[in-house]
């Protein structure tokens, strides 16, 4: 990945950020988000549509910062905010740092549990294209907006990270392909009904997560990541994969220095002590263990042995476009 | 109520703001948080269980600060704490606090809308006492955990105040006054087992919201409001009206103060344009109209008369704390 993105045009270092970021969703079992993106960023890039080397502009306020990515990949614009960010919030307890014209930038988890390994709690939101309609309407004037927020516990990360959306559109195809119906609530048909029919759903209406309570957080997301940073609002942005205009991506990072409150490690043991009572309590009659939110990805990263298994039709494109661009006749690994 | 609390120990300007926060949740339709809370409060006063005069410690460092509410009222230390967050957000940019010893504090929504009168995005958030499972589990190890964000547009305030429950235990009661069943997802019987009985459900488990999604949130206020400020976590905590000792309450308040990303008037023109195309948009096929968070609350308020009705009962009560506490004659208006 980093030789293709390099063969695009980007710095070594920004190709070698991005190329993290899509391995870490990869390994983390979050396939949506992992190799399968590579294609897209690198055609926008050969498009003119991504700046392979981008103008990032960044304007420091007290313990905020506002940053113009200039239209870079939404990961090498996210890795200078999120540094950005962490050195506010140690100076300053916390930082906030919103940002605009930049692109798809990954997973918000990647950035959250950056800041958390700098001894924060950390959060990190997006905003994405319209998809999702108001509670109680049926225009697409919103998207998925999925936020993320993450912080240390000794051995383990604290990290949660969801769409405001009942349920993804990656997740919606998965349940296509394999023939199975959708749980109500999750989606409408392009006239507003509700769905239990994933192909209505995909070219239908995706529904907030807990009716009016995911709407208004979807609306949080795009008042850090749209207003507040001058980017376009998800209802206003084009979707990630038409090729014809800047996306104009908002996104927002915050940071808080726990040592400004108290020493970390009287934090962080407190905090496992928590999360093993949580673990070790009662499982409801057939139902899954207990676990922390990020736990589920650590143990799947756990388990990689330095391997990954990736779909055949996602080799055979990162193939052709090593071909294309990395000038190399090696084979991807 | 104002001459109850002041009957019962608290300062004048103590009483009064105790009494906004309860008289604002019953004019905005949020009965469960208004005047019927009065009666506990005074109860846990006049029982040395909450500090009529507390010794608010604040300790600010840069930009964010903590403060040991001394036992006090949950609104009276809620109110200096969004104070010193609106005073560090203007001065920084952006501002948190933290509070441990502290008590029910009513509405989240309160402190945000405060938040946002002073030209800031509003965060507020406060522990509750054990009555949710943790996702996939069944022992009461968190609470319903509210948060609420806050900001100005112009002639409206976005105001958004969720527990991260999938219903608040008052509601659920109000289906039990009513006879109705709960919808399935919403309570868990005391066995674990999922239940549409609200006689069940309030001797049962609530759920969170939106399952996994509403039980990160809820150990993400535990995080900000406990772990960080060294109050009670929700599950460790002792229910509200557990007169046997100190709740040890936590809260968070949070401001980002917008002049320091855009002047306030452009954010709130843009916030505005946005809400307004929200609401002319289409509503689903016999969906209720598309209304921005904080809208309904608005509406009651503004439909209100400078009278209110409460319920015979609530009057009686407030008449008995009165005679006891007031030392008047007069009658309640």
């Amino acid at each position: 990945m980093q030789r293709i993105l390099v063969g695009a045009g980007l710095p070594e270092e920004a190709a070698r950020q991005a190329a993290e970021v899509l391995l870490d969703a990869e390994i983390s079992g979050v396939e949506s988000h992992g190799l399968m993106r590579l294609a897209g960023y690198v055609d926008r890039i050969s498009n003119g549509l991504i700046e392979s080397r981008p103008d990032i502009r960044i304007e420091t306020r007290d313990a905020v910062a506002t940053v113009d990515g200039g239209n870079g990949l939404g990961q090498v614009v996210a890795h200078r905010a999120a540094e950005v960010c962490g050195d506010l919030a140690r100076r300053y307890g916390i930082g906030v740092v919103t940002v605009r014209n930049s692109n798809h930038f990954g997973t918000a988890a990647y950035y959250s549990r950056l800041l958390s390994k700098q001894g924060c709690i950390g959060f990190s939101a997006s905003l994405a294209g319209p998809t999702m309609a108001p509670f109680g309407g049926m225009d697409l004037l919103l998207g998925t907006n999925p936020f993320s927020v993450a912080f240390p516990a000794k051995d383990m990360i604290f990290c949660a990270d969801m769409a405001t959306s009942a349920a993804a559109k990656g997740k919606i195809r998965i349940y296509d392909q394999k023939g199975l119906e959708l749980p109500k609530g999750w989606a409408l048909d392009q006239n507003g009904f509700d769905t239990t029919d994933p192909k209505e759903a995909i070219n239908g209406i995706l529904l907030p997560m807990a009716g009016h309570k995911g709407y208004a957080l979807a609306m949080v997301v795009d008042t850090l990541c749209g207003l507040l940073s001058g980017a376009a609002l998800s209802g206003e942005s084009s979707p990630m994969f038409q090729n014809d205009r800047n996306a104009n991506t908002g996104h927002f990072f915050g940071a808080i220095h726990i040592d400004h409150f108290l020493p970390e490690r009287e934090f962080a043991d407190r905090a496992r002590t928590w999360f093993a009572k949580l673990q070790n309590s009662r499982p409801r009659p057939g139902g899954p263990r207990v676990m922390i939110p990020g736990q589920p990805e650590d143990e799947r990263r756990a388990a990689s042995d330095g391997s990954i298994r990736i779909l055949d039709q996602t080799l055979q494109v990162l193939k052709r476009y090593e071909s294309i661009y990395a000038n190399t006749s090696g084979e991807l690994s």
